[in-house]
């Protein structure tokens, strides 16, 4: 049957990773590939009580239809604690999604029609830049630079797409490089925006992962003007299994996304919701944040003291203060797909740079490391493989 | 701030029946607009068992990540499942949705680009229609009759629409109509959806809820061409508040609908998909199913029963064979919104049949009553006031 699909979809391939993914699913292959958390993270005690508690209410409060928005209970305390944190602005609303990705993937369906332009730092995060393009959206990457997007190169493409819709950005330990973006850079992205009308998304999956130096503002703390989307997620403070997260921004944006996702999934799964609820209004989440956060600079510097002990000099890694990922540069001469093959050849699993570039016909010269789903030992095993890999290269 | 909103969502509005709603949220409101299934339905015992031995089990198991296309049990036993009751041929394959919701909204999104056709009966779902509509779609209604669309409107529109892409059906106890459509015009729809090549996107939430009458095959059990995309639910069966379906179709479409999920939401709450698959495995799905069925069989006939003993003949009500929903045809002089805004005053929520249609413009004559959500004594209660109402408009 030949079917006459959409024009957005009609090319759109499977995540890359993914397809490496496939291939090293068995239990013998070290997970440097992956985006997971930590399940040593997860608060599972925690977790198993709340959800017995809740399935001794009443069968409506946790199995009935909820509304789009979410559960009221959750989003009125998510807009009190972003008050707090000054996150939030009078003008402001807030709604539950079912993960970070489904407040990017509706942000974009609202702002964006087939052909316009989202703005974002390259490389970034697959998963969003996959759902742009399934709405045929023209993406224009911003090289990053250590503390965040090259600004010259940010305004540049600000005057040469002076429709662009959008400015996907994840300043905090961002996915794939482990970069974060530095205050300074927040600030003068934030006037970039508002001088040419451009709508900030940022996306904030891993802040509360931060294992070094000192929390940033979010750029959303800056606005004033309605110019910022943010959206947050639970996936790493509590499971990602659950699918929650949340968007804060100008209220009459949310009222859009919601009719948004009243067509797109009616509403998030309410138990999940109830017991992120329960979770962070009656739980030690101060208590429960540090241990998480010292789990992942337990990992981190495992999985940095391995790559300097095995890894040739050449080859540069960043230096994460948070979130799951290190980005490691090759030089331009070294075949990158022929490190990833022959890592996955010894039981290692690592992802090809390419993956996240914006360009994906741009010949790319980085490999991603997650230091988050691999044990103490598979860290120590995995850096010796790749350093071993890459001498023989 | 004047957001630049993509063409369409500029337009779009939330749901009619949302907004009644909102004014009818008292607990002294009797809720005949609704279109939640019955709480007293719901396997609350069973599930309370079956998510409790989940919470049990290690925590990756139901708190990780898991992969787009779903749990793999639940996919392996749905598919074995189908295969057995003949809906399933060799090339399709099967992927768990976050409610047929997502099922209809994901297949609009790989077929249709802006301004692409899609033919549907007409009144229609109304969370189908603005998926559609979310994604920039032309909607062609196809007038129903009572024992399905009209065959000869049908192939008109197909002639006039070479290029429309699908064919939107719900053939059981359509919503808002509660009408079916007949095994012989399921056969045509069929054939005339071969001779044309369209897509039928046959959508069946309420296909375990007859209570009267014998089952009749679905259109998708006709399908040897890869014609038909087939959306489940599970909202009807166990809960709402789950958020799990699936979809059947060829798997060639399941793999760009792969694509799409992974785009929209990465994957659907892992412990709704486990607590589905260790309900319809583990449990007396058949002493379920009828149970509630008798549950829907009685209020049914108490609302049918009320109606003709308040409402004068000249309104004719719709007679289903299963479902949650009766259409009232008022005549033509009858002022509708007049109706239901006496209705809302006298305590009765019930939903104008102009939310259902495809042309929004287009004076409806129609009223939905739901007889799943109300008790006994509001059904009782709800059709005196209606009686009372139309008597005195």
């Amino acid at each position: 049957m030949n079917y006459r699909l959409s024009e957005n979809f009609k090319n759109l391939k499977p995540s890359a990773i993914r397809e490496i993914l496939k291939h090293t699913s068995g239990t013998d292959v070290i997970p440097f590939a992956a985006g997971n958390p930590s399940v040593e993270a997860f608060p599972v005690e925690d977790i198993r009580r709340i959800i017995n508690e809740i399935t001794k209410r009443p069968p409506a409060t946790y199995l009935q239809y909820g509304i789009s928005e979410g559960y009221t209970p959750l989003r009125d305390y998510l807009k009190a604690d972003l008050t707090a944190k000054g996150l939030k602005s009078d003008s402001d609303d807030l709604m539950i999604v079912s993960g970070a990705q489904q407040g990017i993937d509706l942000s974009a369906q609202i702002f964006c029609d087939p052909g316009d332009v989202i703005l974002c730092e390259d490389p970034s995060f697959i998963g969003s830049l996959n759902a742009f393009r399934s709405h045929g959206i023209k993406l224009v990457g911003i090289p990053m630079e250590d503390d965040g997007v090259d600004l010259a190169a940010l305004e540049t493409s600000m005057q040469k797409n002076p429709t662009a819709k959008l400015l996907y950005l994840i300043p905090n330990f961002q996915n794939p490089s482990g970069l974060s973006t530095s205050w300074e850079k927040r600030r003068k992205i934030y006037e970039l925006a508002k001088k040419y009308g451009i709508i900030i998304l940022e996306d904030n999956p891993y802040g509360d992962l931060r294992f070094a130096g000192e929390d940033i503002p979010s750029i959303k703390s800056l606005d004033r003007e309605g110019l910022v989307i943010y959206c947050g997620s639970f996936s790493k403070l509590i499971a990602p299994g659950i699918r929650v997260g949340f968007v804060l921004a100008n209220s009459d944006l949310i009222s859009k996304l919601t009719v948004a996702k009243q067509a797109s999934d009616v509403h998030t799964n309410l138990l999940a919701q109830i017991l992120v609820h329960d979770f962070i209004t009656g739980c030690d989440l101060s208590a429960h944040t540090k241990k998480m956060q010292a789990l992942y600079r337990h990992k981190y510097t495992l999985m940095a003291h391995g790559l300097e002990e095995n890894v040739p000099d050449s080859i540069k890694f960043t230096k994460p203060e948070g979130g799951l990922f290190v980005l490691g540069y090759l030089p331009e001469r070294m075949d990158m797909m022929g490190v990833v093959k022959a890592c996955i050849e010894r039981k290692l699993a690592i992802v090809p740079g390419s993956a996240f570039s914006v360009d994906l016909e741009k010949p790319a010269h980085t490999i991603r490391l997650n230091f988050s789903t691999p044990s103490d030992e598979q860290i120590t095993r995995g850096c010796e493989i790749l350093g071993a890999v890459i001498k023989t290269i």
